[in-house]
């Protein structure tokens, strides 16, 4: 949690279901020219839609990055896959970005979470 | 695809909805004795549980993992969950290899796939 320009150190919480996830997996080019500065902004960008929950992503040097966002429901999924400035990064994406991706949009129906007692010592 | 002990090099296909993804967000603690042979039977032991379509993996070297496992249905889910050797690897790694986790439980209603066409010169 010090550092937010490093990688999250807790994954984002478990929601109140039913909300909604948005699953993206790729395997990147080897040209990412601009690449970072478009995600920093859709980064952004996808903060102010209203019902966005939060965002994990972890990437695999070399290989696969997944990246998941939650949603609280439909409409705040919809409102970001048309966002015309995403719509435009998207298209970008297959054009240059992208050597593969799927895209996985699911309702959560049960949702858990993990968080080690900092007092307990394993082992 | 030429070396299967690597990372994947195209994620898992987009299957026809409905059918369920298990988000699995994680930070491992720094003692990780054992995880690689469990976490090795865990990828085999789920290969043979009927209706399990795949499964994607990214890590971020000292952050954040996600696993994402498709499965056909809610049942095979469920066959999942309750195996009796998953359920002690669960146990196990909240004990010693897990800070924190989230599991997300969600039945897919859209998704989509994209692979870049070999003959295409990006750019």
């Amino acid at each position: 949690m010090s550092n937010h320009s490093e990688a999250p150190v807790t994954p984002v919480d478990a929601y109140e279901p039913p909300y909604y996830v948005a699953v993206f997996s790729a395997v990147r080019t080897q040209d990412q020219s601009g690449f970072s500065e478009t995600n920093a902004r859709m980064e952004d960008l996808v903060k102010d839609i209203p019902g966005f929950l939060g965002m994990d992503h972890a990437q695999t040097p070399g290989g696969l990055g997944i990246t998941v966002g939650y949603f609280r429901d439909a409409d705040a999924l919809t409102e970001w896959r048309t966002n015309a400035e995403h719509r435009a990064a998207q298209k970008r994406g297959r054009v240059e970005w992208y050597e593969s991706y799927t895209l996985h949009v699911a309702k959560v129906e049960r949702s858990h979470g993990f968080v080690r007692e900092q007092s307990t010592t394993a082992r």
